[in-house]
C-alpha cells in the first residue's frame, strides 16, 4: 500500500527523502488558503519567493504582489494575506508574486519532490483525489510557525490522512498523531483551534472572519501545483 | 504564570532559547527509562556520550559501558538498552558511560539550559515536583527517533503537562497537541502506543516486557539531572 507521512515543520524536511513523493504543502492560516482562493477566482500564476524585497521587485515585471511578515503586510504591496482580498475581479488572469513568513518557505524547501501540491481545507477533497491517482507515497509538509509545529496545519494533515484511510498506510508516528488529533477535533474545528497560540496571535490582528473561512472544507475545487518555480492549476491532474 | 513547552525533536532545538529554562529530556523507549532505573538501583553516575567508540573507551577508565544503535547493542558493552539490565547488584555505586541512538543526542543538545532533568513515566511525579519548585519556564525535549517526533515521548510530555495544569501555562501549539494526545490515550497507554511505528520496530526486537515496563508510572522516586557532563541524582533538588 502507498504510504502517507507528515513533516510537522519545514525545519525537519531534511529528514525526508522527497524524491518520488507527492508533497502537499499546507499553511492554513493563511498562505495556502489564500493561494487556493486566488486560483479559484481566476489567478493565472502564483510565484512564491522567500524575500520581501525580491517579491516587491516583481511588481515592475507585471506581477501583482502580496506580502506578509508576522501576520502583517508591509507597505507597498497589492495584497495582504487575507483570503477575502483575493476574491476580487482584478485577480482574473493575474500573475501574483507572494512572500509569507511560513508558507513560501515550506514551498521552496519542497521543490525536489516529484509533485508539489498546495493544500488547504478549502480544497482538501481535490487534494485527496489527486493523491488517489498518484502512484507513489505522499508527504504533507506543514508550514508551521517560524519552524515550530502548529495546530491548524497538523489538523489539515490529519483530515487528509483520514480521507485517504484504506488507500494510504500511515507511515510514522507524526502522521498517526495528526490523524488522532483531527479525529478528536473534527466535529468543531473552529473551537479546537481557538486555544491555539497561532490563532490567538491572529485574533489579535482582528481576522476572526479569515479564521472561520480558512476552516471551511471543499469550498473550491482547484488544485494548485508547482511547475518549475511557480504555481499553476491544471484541471487534467 | 510559568510556561511549559515541548520540543518534539532534537532537530528543532535551535528554535528554543534554553537559557533560564528547566529542560526535561525524555526518551521513553528506552534511554531515559533505563537511566531512571539505573539510578533507582544505586548507580552513582551516568555519562551520556554521542559516539560508540568514545563510549567503549570509558570502559578502560573504570566505567561500565552501555550502548544502543537502532535498538540493538554492539558487541563488547556491559549493558544493553533494556531497563531490566539495570536492576542488578553490580549497578550499585557504578559509573556508567552510555550512548544511544536518540536519548544521548537530546541530552547533549540540552546542555545550555539552566537545569537538565531526565524524565520517564517511571519517575514522572518526581519530575513534576521538581518543576513545581523551579522558578522559571520549562521545556520538555523529546528524543524522538532519528530526528522525527515519536508517540511515546509526546505522550510523556502530555502527561507531564497534564500534571502541571494550573501551575504552568501551555506555551505553544506543540504542547497543546501533546496534552490532547495524552488525554485521549491516558486510560490505556499500552494500547495507544501499539500502533506506533517505533513500538512496532521495538516489538520486532522481542522486547514486549520492556515496553510495558517503560509505561509504568511512578515506579521510582529518583530525579537524575545533569551536572557538567554527567548525570547524578540529588535528593535535595
Amino acid at each position: 500500500m502507498k504510504k502517507i507521512d507528515i513533516c510537522l515543520s519545514p525545519d525537519l524536511i531534511h529528514l525526508y527523502d522527497l524524491k518520488g513523493q507527492a508533497v502537499v504543502v499546507v499553511d492554513i492560516f493563511r498562505a495556502t488558503s489564500c493561494m487556493v482562493t486566488a486560483f479559484a477566482h481566476g489567478a493565472a500564476e502564483i510565484l512564491p519567493v522567500e524575500d520581501v524585497d525580491l517579491c516587491a521587485s516583481y511588481g515592475a515585471q507585471g506581477y501583482l504582489t502580496a506580502a506578509e511578515r508576522n501576520g502583517l503586510t508591509p507597505a507597498g504591496f497589492d495584497f495582504d494575506n487575507s483570503p477575502f482580498s483575493y476574491q476580487v475581479d482584478r485577480i482574473k488572469g493575474a500573475k501574483i508574486c507572494v512572500t509569507t513568513t511560513n508558507g513560501t518557505v515550506a514551498l521552496r524547501r519542497s521543490v525536489t519532490a516529484s509533485k508539489v501540491f498546495v493544500g488547504a481545507f478549502l480544497n482538501i477533497s481535490r487534494v485527496a483525489e489527486a493523491l488517489r491517482h498518484w502512484e507513489g507515497d505522499a508527504l504533507i509538509v506543514c508550514a508551521g510557525w517560524k519552524g515550530k509545529p502548529n495546530l491548524e496545519d497538523t489538523l489539515f494533515a490529519g483530515a487528509l490522512i483520514d480521507m485517504l484511510h484504506g488507500e494510504f498506510a500511515v507511515a510514522d508516528d507524526a502522521a498517526l498523531m495528526a490523524w488522532k488529533q483531527y479525529n478528536v477535533a473534527s466535529n468543531d474545528l473552529l473551537t479546537a483551534v481557538k486555544n491555539s497560540s497561532h490563532v490567538n496571535r491572529l485574533l489579535g490582528l482582528g481576522i476572526e472572519k479569515d479564521i472561520a473561512f480558512c476552516l471551511e472544507m471543499d469550498r473550491y475545487n482547484v488544485l494548485p501545483y508547482l511547475v518549475n518555480d511557480a504555481l499553476r492549476i491544471d484541471e487534467t491532474i
